[in-house]
């Protein structure tokens, strides 16, 4: 079962995210990056093999485009806050981006 | 060369979108809809139809999707407002959702 993250978890993964151009959202337990691509095709690319991950991983973010910019959001609904789900999604995005 | 809509264009076409589940946006002259779906799969399935309509068009949303909900914005930023191609992707989005 998905729990949310431990403050140890936060202390490692977590902080290295949020070096790496992740960002806490305001007043949510959320965290928050915006991917820039050169056009459209790029961007969309992105999000469709992220879309392919997050399904096989039963976990989505939040996400908005416009042209080459992706903004994405991630936490988990289920915990009400940021889970190991929203760690492994991040880094995948990173790695995919 | 792509221009605003005209009067009778915002008469006609337009006024048939907002009857159809398109709103205007506010303090912008842009429309919006929210689409929902079954589940991630289907709403991702219509935003990748969109994606290869919209990229032939060379006309792009602005859009905002989470799990099963995808909630699209048009407007061209060209013309700083609505065009015939926001009325051209909006009709497709509604046959493709």
């Amino acid at each position: 079962m998905t729990e949310k993250l431990s403050d140890a978890e936060r202390d490692g993964e977590l902080k290295e995210l949020l070096s790496n151009g992740w960002s806490m959202v305001e007043d949510r337990d959320a965290i928050a990056k915006t991917f820039e691509f050169k056009n459209f095709v790029e961007a969309f690319g992105f999000m469709s093999r992220c879309a392919l991950h997050a399904e096989k991983l039963d976990h989505h973010p939040e996400w908005f485009n416009v042209f080459k910019t992706v903004k994405v959001t991630l936490s988990t609904h289920d915990v009400g806050g940021l889970s190991p789900l929203d760690v492994k999604l991040a880094k995948k995005m990173d790695a995919l981006a």
